[in-house]
């Protein structure tokens, strides 16, 4: 248990500090080299790395829409069920996100635009493993849905039956995912940002992923002929700030669900109590021997950290130097301290709220800014699935009222060409007129 | 001349393809080279670069308050005049793209929100060279200004005489930047990512700049501990639309307007007229022998393109197979064609509306995606300078009503203490009823 106000600034940053990430030059190295063969080799590359990673026997990168629904169809009732109560709760909170378009005279005769259009294509990376993430299929699904993109696809690697979960292709069919394609790590993502004769070019991938897929996401968000990507990654982590009256299991329930994560997942409890901390401890220490990821959630707790602050307000501060992606807020009244927590991807308030929630079911989005990108980044949202463009009409009397401001502008920056535009429909206005 | 109806898809590209970019290993070693100098010497570097490349004798990195309403007085009253009008138009347009927060619920006792908010600290960064930018400060600036920024700072690069532009102090001062550092280039995009003793680090950082400043930004934008950026950046360009009721003169202008930026800008003209194509090309003769910077118009003129469509509808084809930053429409009854435009950072709409109104004064942000960019990203606006979080909270309803779900998904996912979370509340609530 670390005392916070016995720390200095650099001790506090220590404390908080995130491990660092697979950032190898080997890395870039291999990735370049997949998406080098990608672009060159097209379906060519992608089939060879799938069934060298993925499934030996591919025979296509396409998954049938008989195959879909075949899937689909094998999903229990009870999983279908929660699926579907998923799905409309985040629809219902991302369609309350719908944004208008502006239009407004900003001077007599001067309108301006601002108009929100959904993205054309979109790429959604599912990644494979142990376990299959229809909850992404439908974070990422629903928004695109949502946003009206016309294209959607999908990417995820195949198990060795050339087929994917029940449960993705599910969630995918519902949220009318146009195509699956069986590939997924660096080669998914080359394909999706510069397209093969299967698989079309995208304008924007999105999806968590190893360090593969996060590098490859890197890398074809650097490329003027790639793609735009969701957000930067990291390792998810989450921050939980309880004070006396936090129910000890529950903290342990929360700080376990992001352990479970990963080996590298980051978990932190600050309190100003130093009972519920101990309690807390011994409660991860039961819960853990009956969770069958202890091998995973285990590493990941012992790297777990445990703050004593001097008060919530204290523990607030280190909240805020932290940015966590999830901050769940277990104290009695969490409300009444929203304006004091300043940086969180998402915020779970009061006992009945926890991370799993919002990783499955309230209907806010679970991909959210990590690592401490909370500062300068934002929660996937609606918007991350639309452009916005402007549009300007200027009428002759807009042209007449703005014109000399115009034309002083330019002047004032050199740019003879940019005045001259103005000063020949001005010298025609004024022809007209005469 | 190109007329369009007689190429092939492969020719068709060919004919809207942009140039390369700068993109060298030298560049980028370069640049990380001042980066990481910046990270480990401070002030001490910025201080040597500035030194080299823009002011031998500067003293500080500062500009004093003293000086910036010294030169801020400076302004003639006809260009402030001209810089408070544009100020009030880009705050007029930006203050409507206010976003509002949302707060719903989904599932009965479970309330969802969204709340947006100013990002802290944000960089603005305006290039020196030969002409001073007050229109770039405040495109970035009031955006800044609107959007609630606590922390607004800029670096421009500093004149022989240790100061700058008196435009650039008094738009600045506008918008209420609070700090002006004199420097520029990649190590003035370092300083404002990594922070140095004089320069805080700031989460975002915006604006144009050369093959060093672009690189330096891309570098910072990929590190865990640098700053996010506006967006990708490529040289200037302009598409025309123009039918035959379209005035030559003034397409001329538009195209020259586009020219003048630089010798790399992209200068194209797509009409359904070729006798509208033929007068406006001797109008860009005649008008080029008139410019003070016909030296950097000309080369730029000599890349520019003139395709024949057969028609508006091939026109407005071709322009969306290009997707623009600026498209420029000299269509009769423009405004009717909307619906066919796919995309472009801003489109200025029938014969008074050049692009010099969006540059200075119309109130829509000049700062927009090139290269296109236009189908993947959006222009500047004021949702760039924010960031977006979420908040949960669910009664004991909610977890009743929403838990089932939840745990469903949870064991379908096999995530164990997921699942545990919610049925450790589920329990507790039950027996709180018992």
């Amino acid at each position: 248990m670390i005392t916070w106000s016995s720390l200095s600034e650099n001790e506090k940053k220590q404390a908080l500090a995130r491990p660092a990430m697979a950032n190898s030059q080997q890395l870039k190295q291999t990735v370049g080299e997949i998406i080098a063969r990608v672009e060159a080799e097209g379906d060519g590359a992608v089939l060879d790395y799938t069934r060298k990673f993925d499934c030996p026997d591919l025979k296509s990168l396409v998954l049938s829409q008989e195959n879909i629904d075949a899937l689909a169809a094998k999903v229990t009732p009870e999983v279908a069920n929660a699926i579907d109560t998923a799905f409309n709760n985040i629809k219902t909170f991302h369609e309350a996100q719908v944004p208008s378009d502006i239009a407004i005279t900003t001077t007599p005769g001067v309108q301006c635009e601002l108009r929100f259009t959904a993205l054309d294509a979109v790429g959604l990376y599912i990644p494979g493993g142990s376990a299959p993430l229809p909850s992404t299929v439908l974070m990422l699904g629903v928004p695109a849905l949502v946003a009206g993109c016309e294209n959607k696809l999908l990417c995820t690697p195949p198990n060795k039956e050339q087929l994917i979960a029940p449960e993705i292709a599910y969630a995918a069919r519902k949220c009318g995912i146009d195509k699956i394609f069986l590939c997924g790590g660096a080669q998914a993502v080359a394909a999706m940002a510069l397209g093969t004769e299967t698989i079309p070019q995208v304008d924007k991938i999105f999806g968590p992923g190893n360090s593969f897929v996060t590098e490859a996401k890197q890398q074809v968000s650097q490329r003027a002929d790639g793609a735009a990507i969701d957000m930067p990654a990291g390792p998810s982590e989450v921050l939980v700030l309880a004070d006396e009256f936090a129910n000890p299991e529950f903290v342990a329930a929360d700080l376990l669900s992001q352990a479970e994560h990963g080996p590298d997942s980051q978990a932190i409890l600050v309190s100003n109590s130093a009972s519920l901390i101990e309690e807390a401890k011994a409660a991860v220490e039961r819960q853990l021997a009956t969770l069958s990821r202890a091998e995973i959630a285990r590493p990941a707790m012992e790297n777990a950290r445990y703050i004593l602050a001097d008060s919530i307000e204290q523990a607030i501060e280190a909240s805020n130097a932290y940015a966590a992606e999830h901050l769940i807020v277990q104290i009695e009244n969490a409300r009444d301290y929203l304006p004091k927590i300043k940086y969180a991807g998402s915020i779970f308030l009061g006992p009945w709220s926890p991370e799993s929630a919002g990783d499955y079911a309230s209907g806010t989005n679970h991909v959210l800014p990590t690592y401490g990108y909370a500062k300068n980044y934002s929660s996937l949202g609606l918007l991350d699935f639309m452009r916005r463009y402007t549009i300007q009409e200027l009428s002759e009397d807009g042209m007449r009222n703005l014109g000399p401001a115009i034309m002083a502008l330019a002047a004032a920056e050199g740019l003879d060409a940019h005045e001259q535009a103005v000063a020949l429909r001005m010298q025609a206005l004024k022809q007209g007129d005469a």
